[in-house]
């Protein structure tokens, strides 16, 4: 490969200050159907910028009819909705890799669901009212730094088909509180389906285009590639995962569990961008042969994920191997394993816990 | 040595899962007095436990009058106090030795200031009336695991005297909303000065007792050793540590930080288990040569941190190595190199910002 990363399963230096700064959702958190705020995860490329939500302003320009710049109040005083939406960083599941591509060196936490309110993208749009030739809308962030020896503001951008999509938002509020600075405070896009990274965090401004946007974070970064030579393939919408909570309690140092009480109820989450969660079946064998799971009767929004459980009975006790894997309603399954790329993104390989059972 | 930590700077799988879980403060969050919830540090050893709090109780007994079981709306029905509190991790800085402890692997991010809200732990000892042969306090949390070997109920204990500190109490408020479940919902204890390990999380029981607390929180873990094989010294208050916010932007992978906007104000914040903040110095040459900071007025309690700052103007572009220490006023100085120690706890050694200036 081009790049060279490490042959090792040891971690770098650089990769540590990342994880040191970003934070996974401890797994035992995913028994809540909402995650807490400062269990959600979290992933920031620069700083965590400091807004003033009085100074601040959101500019809607480009090619429009009108350009606006809006107030946080005057945005508030928009009709508002709420809705659930799961969220999963690209980079979920990247430690996995070998070689593994240096960059935050996420495990399987890079999770949460939040419950978001604020305005419809689409009627910010439609008071600004793009012209014909409209292409793409563009979002910049607040937060600034250097990526890939280019220095920038972060920047994503969607189709036009994609921003007027309903369930896109530009929200103010999580879990019935303003944003913590953390998520983007005062105002952040989300846009329920695709990975983190296209829900733009610190929002100051969205420029409609005529042109593709060929960003650093569109072009550079955020593409399936098996060579960093290739143009490659644009990360877009989460794959289907599905997650358990570890059951039993854990080591400190190995966090390897151990399992006293019987039959022993396994819970998880599944969800999928690409559709409703039809499937999760579990395995007591890393894999081998699978059971299914019972599903709850409903996921708390179509962008939000989905319980299930599963009654696990082991035939004896000895080291078992759990795994969970989710089925979409477009007939996506979770593979046991997923081919390498160079940047890690969308690795939603099949979860695998190891549990010492101690009882019969 | 007798353990033998890896002679290299690289990090394992078992830290990083560590990691991956326990959540540090990014350092830009040292520019609020009050950290922002999902910003604060947590370190859980084990799982965090779900709780229902109606369902909940506090225990207290062992060596009292009068053995107590509390619900949350009694404790809650008690006079209230709030007070400001600076925690940190023992292991924050522990990544920087080498050979480097295998445990969580905090750089400099494990600390927060929380607005804490409960009862004195006090009046709740009075109400039990301990006996006179009284000589420890014993705090159980609900969080259970493996440890060392040893399953195991997160305890601590504290000296009867320390217990009936003003300052002590049982938190069930972080920063006006009720404890989020990461940091001990429905209740947990605060020792203000101390480090994070004395305040359990989870509380489930309080045990007044006449001997010597003899648990592995206290006997094999939190100890200053060179060498596995002695006893080592009780970890206990924090020792003085000032962080800045690292000035500039970051390069998103190295962290290292471009400073274009001269003069530069440096800003951070200061902190002693063992007494006031007297005085903050910064250096600009690695650590060669100290100039004075300026101290805010006052920390919004005796147990906050103290915000100061410093101009700062570089004599030409290049790069820079700043550095910042804190001095107490029981005259403990932060140093810029600690001794090594088995598991690197109280690893208050002076951060190290490399910025790259660009303009004159």
């Amino acid at each position: 490969m081009a790049n060279t990363p490490p042959e090792t399963d040891l971690i770098t230096r650089e990769e540590l200050q990342l994880a040191a700064r970003n934070h996974g959702m401890p797994l035992e958190a995913l028994r809540y159907p909402i995650t807490p705020v400062g269990l959600h995860y979290l992933l920031v490329h620069y700083d965590i910028p400091a807004v003033d939500p009085a100074a601040w302003r959101l500019e809607v320009g480009g090619v429009v009819e009108k350009q606006l710049v809006l107030s946080l109040d005057e945005i508030k005083a928009m009709p508002a909705k709420s809705l659930a939406v799961t969220m999963e960083c690209a980079g979920n599941g990247r430690a996995a890799l070998l070689p593994r591509p240096i960059n935050q060196p996420w495990i399987l936490e890079a999770v949460g669901t939040g419950d978001w309110r604020g305005v419809s993208l689409r009627q910010v749009l439609e008071l600004a009212i793009p012209l014909d030739q409209a292409r793409e809308v563009v979002f910049t962030g607040l937060d600034h730094g250097l990526e890939g020896g280019i220095e920038q503001d972060y920047q994503r951008a969607l189709t036009m088909d994609e921003a007027m999509r309903d369930e896109v938002m530009l929200a103010y509020d999580l879990n019935g509180s303003p944003l913590p600075p953390q998520h983007g405070f005062p105002l952040r896009l989300v846009v329920p389906g695709w990975y983190g990274m296209a829900s733009v965090k610190w929002l100051t401004r969205i420029e409609v285009t005529r042109e593709p946007f060929v960003g650093y974070q569109h072009v550079r970064s955020y593409r399936l590639r098996q060579h960093v030579d290739e143009p490659g393939v644009p990360v877009t919408r989460i794959v289907p995962r599905s997650l358990m909570v570890p059951p039993g309690f854990p080591d400190f140092m190995t966090r390897k569990r151990t399992i006293k009480r019987l039959p022993c109820r396994i819970e998880g989450r599944a969800w999928s961008g690409w559709g409703a969660i039809t499937k999760v079946e579990v395995s007591a064998d890393g894999g081998r042969t699978w059971a299914a799971a019972q599903l709850d009767t409903a996921a708390q929004s179509p962008w939000a994920w989905r319980g299930w459980s599963f009654e696990w009975s082991p035939p004896g006790p000895g080291d078992y191997e759990l795994c969970s894997r989710a089925t979409d309603e477009t007939g996506k399954v979770q593979p046991l394993d997923v081919p390498w790329t160079t940047a890690g993104y969308s690795n939603n390989a099949v979860q695998r816990v190891k549990v010492n059972v101690l009882t019969a």
